[in-house]
């Protein structure tokens, strides 16, 4: 049953630095530490990699944390646990899922020499396994989480590439706000905060046309991306594009923003479906929703799309703009629901 | 009211040359013919040119004559007509179409010296502007009638020339079967058969998921294919995809050839959706097709898509699993209808 949504407060997007220390310290005091992170969308994509095993970035990306969505994270270093056990919305995950989460924590316990399982407990308020970065949620939150509770003081860099040898785009879920994510070495490939949440009134509305889990994850889709003739052009075209998002981003520019965000979401899913063997993510309804999006505009409603590594959309606007788009998005034949979220804030421990 | 459909014989693929011969020094002499044509779907795609106005293409191509569709033509020169006049499936047709007919004919008369004006007359039995390649066909009888009707011998490759001049994949609806479209210069830019009609029982099934007239056309597309990051790409590429597919044609080997037209489609339309302006041509329907054809080879029935410029989708399969695909397809919503050809012939006079 899960118990650790239920039980946060309110959130807020701005974060009491104080707090945070004061909860470091309790965690490394009582092994025992709960994080919370937001999943992120990517304006600029991260698909491919140029190390799998260190999740080294092909290409920098950018992305904007959803403040309305997000997983809570609980680790306990227990002694006397003979494994690491984890459960995720209140079920007992072994097998792959319970593997990377070890992964994950063995840098944890290398780096402090603590020599205890660890009882990881998961929930997200949002649904998984459908182009919603739950992963990134995921391993930001257990990153946080777990760093504390082996009392490992980590600044923000260096919880970012924890989180990023667990799921890369998890290093974005890292900072707060619109978060960018550079390409380099195990060392530099970090993400930082662009612009904190506060920064612009941006809305994503993730519009859900599936919740049926993928049949190819990304980390297998990552390992196919270079099996795709087009992966090169995809790559030497991202600095630009990115160049130009962060630009836009900047001077809240949505309608300079959104055209490089849809260029940069077509590139990505081409390379997926030119692969070996071919990924096609998309849907019927995200067929239907991309189209609509073109129309919407003619129609001077500015609205972009840009879509992960699933069938879903998510629809970008400015929060004046959410209603009309939201009203727009479900009537649209094969569209289930509609989330909306606008920018969230970064990693944090939070009181439990 | 449509006339030149409804007179003609039942088809063969097979051309009588005798027969052909005839009718040219009839056409002479009367300074009148009919031709019919063929439209052809690519299975190597043909998407920008070198030289937008001699029409020569970025890369080769290859395709399949369809038998089962096709455009009747006729060109007749008359003394004392102003102008040229123009009427598709009965309807008059003036400005750009009108424009584009005349500057083919300018071609012809420039040759002979002829001074006339013509009247064309010309009528297909399928739906056009949807991704059936209609001014294919258009072309390819226009140059076939024309030439004859202004007593100009041509070859076949400098019929395949005159097509392309007026519409470039028209150039590979002269030749029969399956033809091979060269890039290079404008006496060597031209189609030839790598295969006649029979040479192997290949159905293509014609889903029609809209009606629609495309909003941007080929012509229109041509133009901005450079303006899409992935375009030199798809370029460097489309030799080696044409030399496996030709290889898998000749040996008629369809689990190879598939794959390979498959990703050379999603490679041109990601051209499409990546250009400035960007071009969807895809419905909801579209995608439900792409993703049932996958579903299909899974359940071992095997079948693979290509789409041209447009919403409508070619499933191309052999004869014996025609009818089960034809009625898989029929299932999907919405698929309006679903048209089947084998291979066809050449652009040929017909007696009229």
């Amino acid at each position: 049953m899960p118990t650790l949504i239920s039980k946060i407060p309110p959130l807020s997007t701005l974060v009491n630095q104080d707090e945070q220390i004061e909860l470091r310290a309790r965690a490394a005091r009582e092994h025992r530490a709960t994080a919370l992170a937001h999943p992120n969308i990517a304006f600029i994509k991260y698909w491919g990699n140029i190390d799998h095993l260190q999740r080294l970035p092909a290409n920098p990306s950018l992305s904007m944390n959803l403040a309305d969505l997000y997983t809570v994270t609980s680790v306990t270093f227990e002694m006397g646990l003979n494994q690491d056990v984890l459960s995720i919305n209140g079920t007992q995950v072994t097998g792959p899922g319970l593997t990377r989460v070890t992964a994950s924590l063995n840098l944890i316990r290398t780096e402090t020499g603590l020599n205890r399982a660890a009882r990881v407990e998961s929930e997200s308020n949002f649904p998984v396994g459908s182009g919603i970065a739950s992963s990134a949620a995921a391993f930001a939150a257990l990153s946080v989480a777990g760093a504390a509770a082996a009392g490992l003081a980590l600044t923000e860099a260096e919880l970012s590439r924890l989180a990023r040898r667990g799921s890369g785009s998890a290093c974005r879920s890292v900072p707060a706000g619109y978060c960018q994510w550079l390409a380099g070495n195990d060392q530099t490939s970090v993400a930082t905060s662009l612009a904190g949440p506060d920064h612009w009134n941006l809305r994503d509305l993730v519009v859900i046309v599936s919740q049926e889990h993928k049949s190819v994850g990304s980390t297998g889709g990552h390992q196919i991306a270079d099996t795709s003739s087009l992966q090169p052009a995809r790559v030497a075209g991202a600095e630009s594009r990115l160049a130009a998002c962060r630009q836009a981003l900047l001077a809240r520019d949505l309608a300079t923003m959104g055209p490089v965000i849809e260029e940069d979401t077509i590139i990505m899913h081409a390379v997926m479906m030119s692969g070996h063997p071919p990924l096609y993510y998309w849907h019927p309804a995200t067929m239907a929703v991309i189209q609509a999006t073109q129309q919407w505009r003619r129609e001077e409603l500015p609205v972009y799309f840009t879509i992960d590594a699933g069938p879903n959309v998510h629809l970008i606007c400015e929060a004046e703009h959410a209603p009309a788009v939201e009203a727009a998005a479900r009537r649209i034949a094969g569209v289930q629901d509609v989330l909306i979220s606008g920018a969230g804030g970064p990693a944090r421990l939070i009181e439990f």
